[in-house]
């Protein structure tokens, strides 16, 4: 009964997948600029041959390759591969090579074209043929007798140029795999730009030879070498995705100055940070031993980053070493600096030629902007789209990444609303040029590699969407079908956001049947940031404390969130006249209630589930609410005085945190009880 | 009332593990030669600390730093480490460091005191720690309030020296994190030998730098680097485990005469194998050219793998070439060699010198084993005990891999009943002091990177059972109990053989709702590897078609096969008077009949799916008939003329292979068919 619960909530999409088939359903993800439906079909019959018609190099065969590979793990059917220029069904026809360093301006832009006869891709460069093998997987479409492909007309390139995804590898240490999975699936919803962060004050994670205590000291023993930069960004080319690393500075350089005190604004000896906020250290920017040091250290990093862009952070400089050093103040007042930030102007100032004198160009967050900046200065702006267009308006590129805060605990739908350039943002179209796209945040003070990956996915691919496709793309409903899709096509990567929340429940639970367990994990999510922000600070958490708990096991955002909001509003239109809704809010009510006693005998067996106890209670009354708020609106009869007062007051108790952990199902509810007579 | 069925099935450890517990359940595996259960247990609170008092290297370092990460994570409560010699809740005293290279006869015993003050570890070797510290882990007990040890005392060391798992990497190649990954679940049960089978026809897959066309030509590009091999040692070593190379020959050997056609005993040129079975190739013995060749390989892979034996293959030389071969036979003739079998047992002797100039010992599988061979060549049997035994009576060392080939598709039950040294053995002490213990075997035609690992366990952990417990550890029921627990943990170290099941299963589907599919997936596996291996052969299956069916997703003895035994056997006891397995039963055969509509709609959907749906009808005739036969049980009532025979009928046609599965639940069925008056 539980499962026919949750077949209903999936609702539409999942009937049509199941079902024998005759009408394509898109479930692209992101949705191309232009698509046109035709009629009929291309059938993927064994023997589909695939054929190169133009320019081929060994990167388009390797990602024609991988694709295929793909292809036949879908269907089952061996895909052949014709000689260059002859027939097949499916024919690639790319104009030349992408840049050799894949640049901002890459042309991305390619077409499909799909008869009954067969598939024609076309584009400008390899990165656009990239992106149309991708989404020529997403159309792949089956029915009983086999798979097909629609005939379709597709014209498609990106709304922005630079849609990225960052990931903090300082506060937690992601090994390769994990950064080689998350390219793969960035890849799968086009996205281009995969932003490194790769030093904080919590650990220096990329070696350095000509440095070597940077990771020696301020390591711990967790950091890439450089063969395997070098291995993630031919990865990334691979793939059509560039890999900007960032260097946190002048602050956020505690691990720098644990094994180059001499860095600091302070006096040492310094260690490793393992908490998490905003701490003091800082480079000196008064000596020229420092800028001498960043020479070294940016001409060795830049021979291994070819990209044109490296980051330098300059966020959260709270200044306080500098206000605390003689010396530093002196030379402030020295140069006529009034302040600390322009004395980290000062800083920037003195940074860029020595990015230029090793080619590359500086992109920093929003703090790095201060006048007299040279305008080839990018902007990140974690401080949302007022001060991205500030800059835009001032000649400055610049990409957003407030709003895309993975760590937030935020749902698709509001990241999917967050727009880079929103309808009213009053920018010239010359401004609006400057500003280039944005950047989802992985900030790690709550993720390991075990559950990094049900925190980006696949919430990050509503973000793709909103990067790539037109802004008339803007069905939150439509989105939530496709992104459940896109979920399983990342899974199908090798990618664990899906099994790893039922593998850490497992492990929670110590039994593998953990179906009362997942009637109540599947209607909450984590707090938000701040909530466990605030909560890890009262408790001196680290990032050595183990992320093991029943929060860390459940998902951001799950199905249960939109789908139970869907089906309440569905209800809600005529509560008399919706039996199929009805039904499947009475189960799921019936199943809240009825999971209690096994979730309270499996629960108490364990410390690290035992403080979420209160939460089954509260499922098993928020079962019998609504499965009474069902009876009433179903019937008509009102409730009885107090009636609702007290849901409230029920409702109101269970939206507070408990376990670090939230229902995803409170509004709906409130909404269910608030229409009861 | 799904997840209920289930959740009866799964027994009476899933109850134990889930309730408040004031007793320790035992559920160590391999469970140890001595354990006495003391009162007391002693607490894991926060600030548990760990001290080292005797010995310390790296090595120790680096095992009890992993345990105690392990215990954090199981536990939530950080550990502290105290000073060397200082005071702990838990004493580590290892009396020195292990062989520098670890060796068969290594000491891995330890002892465990565990009482309400703390915990002793003592071992003669930090492989004897590592062992301890699993045990330690696998002794964690929890309830409400917290996690605790029990006051236990074992004295613990393994029946067998030799515990080994082998991976056939060229049939189908596996990754290094495959490889770690698996190396990780081995220490877990105290396994210590890693078997890496690197050559074959299919595929050469390590790098020489003396003979590069042996990857260049003859690997497809999938091949672990020198580098990558060192790393494995490494990791290995860390784990107490050795690392045997195999480099098959004289047959076997297709990949290595791509490049070096020279060596062939016909004439080229040659290219890798992709079908599966026993090939022609082999190496020609009768050349200097040959021997010469060897030595040099020979002496680089002895310098990469550092263990003192070296795995020469030896089987499956059908003789063929060298029968077609002139000189060859002109060579026989003239070195009075009069069949095949003795010109490879020249080639052996041949090589021995050479395995002995590079400081190795030679095993190979049962056909090396030829009159005049030197007593320290060690054999290794596919062709079972018998073999095993001749060998053992002329003085040669051997390890047993018959009945414990992964890839037949067994249960665990039927693995853990073979045993190296059968009671019935005959053997004199002596000779059986010969015997060094076993080798499970992963023959990888039909495994790939996605579905390896739920091949490989938990099935192996009941053969690493067999080769460390004492031979009166033979309880399948109480093997079965700890071994789903087992399961568990493996899982915790990051293998997939539980999730793959459900992503798989997901992908087909190609929805996450696939609990309908589940109700079918979990009474079903995959057919015999002879089963698979004919229609393969009839369907002319190579190594580059996908392992993407539902028989892939199914992994091999799932619960459902012995729990339904369980209930079935307990049930029949006296069906009139066990309720609660009666109510089992008809909730289980009710959900099998009820899946079936959902089932033909998912199913039907896709063609991968699509040819597995008879099972689908099956089950649901399996559920009818299950509900009646317990109806006339458990009321006594006679079934009409005729019943049992359609039934039995319809047995035998579910018996039958579909789809490359087959049915657990068959032969309970039939007990429960055939009691019915």
């Amino acid at each position: 009964m539980r499962s026919a619960a949750i077949g209903v909530l999936a609702g539409a999409w999942m009937a049509s997948a199941a079902m024998a088939q005759t009408e394509f359903v898109n479930t692209l993800m992101p949705e191309p600029a232009q698509m046109t439906v035709g009629n009929g079909r291309l059938n993927i019959p064994p023997g589909f041959t695939v054929v190169v018609d133009k320019f081929r190099d060994d990167r388009l065969d390797a990602a024609l390759q991988r694709a295929m590979r793909q292809l036949t793990m879908q269907t089952g059917v061996m895909i052949e591969t014709g000689a260059q220029g002859g027939t097949g069904a499916l024919i690639v026809s790319v104009d030349g090579a992408g840049k050799p360093v894949q640049g901002v301006d890459e042309n991305e832009s390619y077409s499909l074209e799909i008869t009954g006869a067969n598939a024609h891709l076309h584009a400008a460069t390899d990165v656009g043929a990239m992106h149309g093998l991708e989404t020529l997987l997403q159309l792949v479409q089956s029915d009983g007798h086999g798979f097909w492909l629609p005939a379709v007309s597709i014209q498609d390139s990106p709304r922005f140029k630079w849609r990225g995804l960052m990931i903090d590898c300082s506060r937690h240490f992601e090994p390769v795999s994990v950064i080689e999975r998350t390219l793969d699936a960035m890849a799968s919803v086009k996205m281009n730009v995969f932003h490194w962060h790769l030093s904080d004050d919590q650990g220096f994670r990329m070696e350095s030879k000509i440095f070597p205590k940077l990771t020696g000291a301020g390591s711990e023993g967790q950091f890439y070498t450089q063969e395997q930069a070098r291995e993630v960004v031919a990865y990334a080319r691979g793939l059509g995705i560039r890999v900007v690393p960032e260097f946190d500075m002048p602050a956020h350089t505690t691990s720098w100055v644990v094994g180059y005190p001499e860095l600091a604004s302070a006096a040492g000896p310094f260690s490793v940070e393992h908490h998490f906020g905003v701490f003091n250290s800082v480079l000196d920017p008064t000596k020229a031993s420092t800028y001498a040091f960043l020479d070294k250290f940016i001409g060795e990093m830049a021979a291994l980053f070819p990209d044109e862009y490296l980051h330098i952070g300059g966020d959260e400089n709270n200044g306080v070493e500098w206000k605390q050093n003689p010396q530093i103040q002196a030379f402030m007042k020295q140069h006529n600096l009034k302040d600390t930030a322009a004395l980290q102007n000062y800083f920037n100032e003195k940074l860029l030629p020595i990015l230029a004198k090793h080619g590359k160009k500086m992109i920093g967050w929003d703090e790095v902007l201060t006048p007299g900046l040279p305008k080839d200065v990018m902007v990140q702006s974690w401080r949302g789209f007022n001060s991205l267009a500030a800059g835009a308006r001032q000649g400055y590129s610049g990409i957003l990444s407030a709003g895309y805060y993975l760590d937030h605990m935020d749902s698709a739908a509001q990241h999917y609303r967050v727009d880079p350039l929103p309808k009213n943002g009053n920018l010239t179209p010359e401004e609006a040029a400057h500003i280039l796209g944005g950047e989802a945040c992985m900030w790690s003070e709550y993720v390991d590699p075990q559950v990094i990956e049900s925190r980006m996915w696949p919430r990050t691919a509503a973000i793709a969407e909103r990067l790539w496709s037109p802004q008339s793309v803007d069905n939150v409903d439509d989105m939530y079908r496709r992104l459940w899709v896109q979920s399983l096509r990342i899974e199908e990567l090798r990618l664990t956001q899906i099994s790893q929340e039922h593998a850490s429940l497992r492990a929670l639970a110590g039994t593998p049947q953990i179906e009362p367990l997942r009637v109540l994990a599947a209607v909450l999510e984590p707090v938000t940031f701040n909530v466990r922000g605030r909560w890890s600070t009262e408790h001196g958490i680290t990032n050595q404390a183990p992320l093991n708990k029943l929060v860390d096991a459940l998902p951001p955002d799950p199905p249960s969130r939109h789908d139970f909001e869907e089906l309440v509003s569905t209800y809600l239109q005529d509560p008399a006249g919706r039996p199929d809704q009805q039904e499947a809010l009475e189960t799921m009510f019936r199943s809240w209630s009825a999971a209690q006693p096994e979730l309270m005998q499996l629960m108490s067996g364990t410390p690290l589930l035992a403080e979420g106890l209160p939460r089954a209670e509260q499922l098993a009354e928020l079962g019998t609410m609504g499965a009474q708020a069902v009876a009433y609106l179903s019937s008509g009869v009102a409730a009885p005085p107090g009636w609702k007062q007290q849901q409230m007051q029920a409702l109101d108790a269970a939206a507070a945190p408990i376990a670090l952990t939230r229902f995803t199902v409170l509004k709906p509810m409130r909404d269910l009880v608030n229409e009861v007579r």
